[in-house]
């Protein structure tokens, strides 16, 4: 602990540095350690993303403003009083989901979430893959344990919707849609997803983990056929590369406030949100789910099922599937 | 394998001499093997709690017609083709509800049930004890996957809750009856409960577990003092002792058949028969939950949801907490 004190000791007087150098000699009577040790805590935050160079006449330098990635940069922009105040970063995982159901399941509290900058086995919704390549995109998954009925738990992909949405559209110009139930879209390719799991006695929820992807820095051209036409990223949209730490504190804050809002006045508030980003009212759709239901969108009812009517003039009313535009 | 096949024939034949003896030289003769290795099966058998007595003279009997309470007495007495068809059985678990959602999460099939003969850490509703004594009662969890949302999780509590009534009601003369949402009583007292916990997505049930404790043999007498007056048994209502192995088969048998029923032709012929055994219509009651309800109840509506009519006049559904009779 001792140690990482000194690296974040060090990392604040490169940073004010501006990009200026910093003598190995100077860091070294600042921290009262020994020049070697300087060298040690320098190639840790070397390990952890921060380029910098070194010159044996000048010191030490942070030779881009690039904001890595790590659960240090997160912090340091976080705005929260829950989500994120417990950060398990992760250079790769398997699944941030499948990380954060086991430390929710050995007590972790709420607001823990899990960061990863790459997935081994990222996945979505009904068991299928979440493409998670490294050094690009975000995934995390964030720890609830709301005093809810297991009844209560989709509402938590909304509420994870509109977060995301309000959090991305601050970095592109166009507005992003939310496609029922639970994926992000930008320009009608693929954004982000979340996935929300639970544990559950029959009437009190244990613990819920909402998982986000999303797509920062990807380069689509770079991808799999499959996914190259369906996929988008920020920086593809705004041409540039946004910082996934701010990104990631962002969305953290969007969370807290809109779980707050959810426990304290309801889902409608965060249903009425939520309507705002979806953009497949009065479209001809068709629902895959246990059936399959085509006919014009109708929005959704007070519940966050689907309504769709049907070409017999019916209404009829869909709590689980994919959505398509068939139009 | 092939030791366990040799056990399983020397009970057999013990089984089949009705209490009489049967000589080592015979059991070594029929099954091809030493008297050592027939000597070796014996012990094997008396540590899963047959009753073998030897003598030097005449050989091995059974000396009690008690049915043992392992695994293969409950196989021998299944009549499922899904639950039960892969037994766990445990001398002694933390809490059975645990292994299965351990074994779910590996990937366990439906049907697959833990017993045990003790638990060190049995649960009941909201992370209460459940008192667990070894050798005279039932704990079990079965491990369903039905292809249906969490909404519908709690409806498993109602089909084993009337599984459980079924099954008891065929040992005592009196009717069990079902305390909303998850306890068997016999006369007043507690004869019986059930944990249903879940893991599921916001729209699909990975798995469900349904924990279900049944005092079979305790002896009520012998009760720490908060629980003596409150639990009962079946062998304190019946006054004999009651054999655990076709008790466990039995509910077996009838938690498969409402499985299936449910599954089938939906939620209401599971309610109707629960209401048979729910006794506390018309009744003045108080229900605990996350606010306190005083009123007559009304039953339950078609969701399971308790209807109170409150002192006003008005009538409000419950949907989770402690019910107690006020008069």
């Amino acid at each position: 602990m001792e140690g990482r004190r000194k690296e974040l000791l060090i990392l604040g007087l490169l940073k004010e540095a501006r990009g200026g150098y910093v003598s190995g000699e100077s860091i070294s009577q600042t921290l009262g350690i020994s020049r070697t040790a300087v060298w040690k805590h320098i190639q840790t935050l070397r390990a952890e993303g921060y380029p910098i160079e070194s010159s044996s006449r000048r010191g030490y330098r942070l030779s881009s403003t690039i904001q890595p990635f790590n659960a240090h940069e997160i912090k340091g922009l976080l705005a929260t009083e829950c989500v994120g105040r417990v950060i398990h970063f992760q250079r790769c995982v398997d699944s941030t989901n499948t990380m954060a159901v086991v430390l929710a399941r050995d007590g972790a509290e709420e607001g823990t979430v899990v960061v990863a900058d790459s997935q081994s086995g990222g996945r979505g919704r009904l068991g299928r893959r979440w493409y998670s390549p490294e050094g690009v995109n975000i995934y995390t998954s964030i720890i609830f344990r709301p005093p809810l009925p297991p009844q209560d738990a989709h509402k938590f992909t909304f509420l994870a919707g509109i977060s995301v949405a309000e959090t991305v559209e601050r970095y592109i110009p166009e507005r992003p849609a939310l496609k029922w139930p639970n994926d992000i879209l930008a320009g009608g390719r693929k954004l982000g997803g979340i996935l929300t799991e639970l544990s559950s006695e029959a009437d009190r929820i244990n613990f819920i983990v909402v998982g986000i992807g999303l797509n920062v820095n990807m380069d689509i051209k770079g991808l799999p056929e499959e996914i190259r036409d369906v996929a988008t990223s920020l920086k593809e949209i705004a041409g540039r590369d946004i910082p996934r730490a701010e990104v990631t504190a962002g969305l953290y804050y969007s969370l807290e406030k809109w779980y707050k809002r959810f426990l304290k006045d309801g889902f409608q508030v965060v249903l009425e949100r939520w309507k705002d980003y979806f953009g497949f009212e009065g479209r001809r759709i068709v629902v895959k789910g246990r059936e399959v239901v085509e006919g014009v969108c109708m929005g959704v009812d007070r519940e966050g099922a689907l309504v769709v009517t049907l070409p017999s003039g019916l209404s009829t009313r869909v709590v689980a599937g994919d959505l398509e535009v068939a139009d």
